[in-house]
């Protein structure tokens, strides 16, 4: 049984073939967050404490941890990112108790975050680059920890699924040569845009079925990477991530947060609902109207993967008597809301006599 | 190559390991529609022609026709289903053009509607029973046309999948005895809902690729069946569709329609905004108030299950270069509305340099 144990000080989430599907939030990372990144660089985290906070209320199993930001007063990452790593996981640690994961391509950002992680974090990550293999595992010897190992190498992203198992699986022994048992490693086979390359999802289920069944490790991806460059990405993340848990993947990188509305859906829907007619009390709080007017929320809330992953999970027999699907589903729905208790037939398809 | 080529007048839907999943819709049935068998009695077709353009606007490939309603009048099936048939397959198909699936208990049904059918219909169906073995293949042979098999037989349904294989196994041969070839023969591996069986998820999957890979056939099921008796069946359904099509599924008789907007959630929401303080302007329509207050439509539409099964034929490469994903969601989204572009971060996961 692979089971790959991730803790926090008092906390545990489980990676396993016979576990809930572990979501590992993303948010917490400045890279393409230009307004974090300045944020960060002024000493401000209130961004980070809200994405921590936010993530966990959405039923993140595990808080990612990247700092890697360029600072305007200082562009060199190696001097810039380990003290900000220790920086914001004692923060974190100091907010919520949930076993994180250090990202960074630092390996001094690395140690930093290990050495200032309580429990076990899990690390994030080796690839199958030679210089990567001998910073890294070290580290993931001597901390005892887990480590995510992505399945590129020297050659680069191999677009071949073939090879890119031949580097986890290359990752994996190189593991075993330091001691490092197959259950400590969470393959990332790498998710290639679904827009890019039609066989892309293929590509990720085969691997997967693959990584469990002949390396015995459990698997982990960056899941929106699937939905890049089309329409209603969150549609095709939706499909991916219950497409992924049938095929064995364990856990995924991702944002388990909605998007909260936007001011400028707001002052539209307001637009429209004038132009009808419709008169708004005076001093109507905004959140008081995007509920009303069925806009969603103005504060974070649990996206629809989360919703997706839930029914997996119940899917592939791992909610146990349904409990965690029932109790996130037992509040009444709302009037109106599509998708309650739908599909017309109470009773199941007729069978014959 | 496996394809189950199913035609109407003019048109043609295949079933198929490299198509899109084919959508059998499953409305026009009064099982468990009181209100529609009592209109059927009475010579109302008005549901039924509604059902048949709802469905096939969502997005239907084929339409499951069912007349297995009991008259109280009449109580004997077998006396009143082979004309009602007849009489639902004409006024469909002149309403129409799209493949049929003929649906019923009652061999006289069967054999009404193939003779009453255009093109080459899909006949439902065939179990591993054997009088409905002996009554069913011979008419399956004489019009050349495809059937579904119900992996039941005469002890039931087992609930240990093997058995069930055993039976499809059973009818593909005995099929193969009558000179028909297992491309024509679509099989349904029975669904048990997930709340009373954990299994069922696994079982189906697992069912699913040994049909496809040991029997070479295609495979259908009663899609909402997994849901029964759960909240939020919609949630379920929404990721059973995905995964059973991973495991290799080609398809599903299902309701490819959301429910429109009821009158009751309409009072609901009126009341809610009036006690808010907002004031609606005299005579406004009910689809403009649905519209704008974000409830639906009072029309039909296509459901979400039908945006699941679109992301997942992108996911299986059967929607080459995303021309039927991009077009399903290209119109701009409305404003708010979750789910549109999600995820944060625009670009991929950041690579290791």
């Amino acid at each position: 049984m692979t089971r790959t144990v991730v803790e926090s000080k008092t906390k545990t989430a489980v990676l396993g073939f016979d576990e809930p599907f572990c979501v590992i939030g993303e948010r917490i990372n400045p890279t393409g967050r230009k307004k974090l990144a300045a944020e960060l660089e002024a000493g401000d985290f209130s961004t980070v404490e809200k994405d921590a906070l936010a993530q966990v209320a959405a039923g993140a199993n595990i808080l990612d941890i990247n700092a890697g930001v360029v600072y305007n007063s200082n562009p060199n990452p190696n001097e810039t990112e380990p003290p900000l790593m220790t920086k914001i996981i004692e923060l974190v640690q100091g907010l919520v108790d949930v076993p994180l994961c250090i990202d960074s391509s630092v390996p001094e950002a690395l140690e930093a975050g290990l050495a200032a992680a309580q429990g076990r974090p899990l690390l994030n990550s080796v690839t199958g680059e030679e210089e990567r293999l001998e910073l890294v595992l070290p580290l993931v010897k001597k901390y005892n920890v887990p480590v995510v190992a992505i399945s590129n190498d020297d050659t680069g992203i191999s677009e071949d699924p073939d090879v890119r198992f031949a580097v986890a699986k290359k990752i994996v022994e190189r593991a075993a040569d330091f001691g490092i048992p197959a259950h400590d490693i969470v393959v990332d086979p790498l998710v290639m845009p679904i827009g890019a390359m039609a066989t892309a999802g293929h590509q990720v289920f085969t691997l997967v079925r693959r990584l469990r069944e002949e390396l015995g490790v459990n698997t982990t991806c960056g899941a929106s990477n699937i939905s890049f460059g089309l329409p209603n990405r969150h549609g095709i993340n939706n499909a991916f991530l219950p497409m992924a848990m049938g095929a064995g993947m364990t856990s995924a990188i991702m944002n388990p947060v909605a998007l909260p509305v936007t001011q400028k859906a707001i002052a539209e829907k307001k637009e429209q609902v004038t132009a009808a007619g419709i008169i708004l009390p005076e001093g109507m709080d905004d959140e008081t109207f995007v509920t009303l007017f069925g806009l969603g929320s103005t504060k974070p809330r649990a996206g629809k993967e989360m919703e997706a992953i839930r029914a997996a999970n119940l899917l592939t027999n791992n909610d146990p008597h349904g409990g965690a699907w029932i109790a996130a589903n037992k509040a009444p729905a709302k009037a109106g809301e599509e998708g309650r208790g739908r599909g017309g037939r109470t009773g199941g398809r007729r069978r014959r006599a």
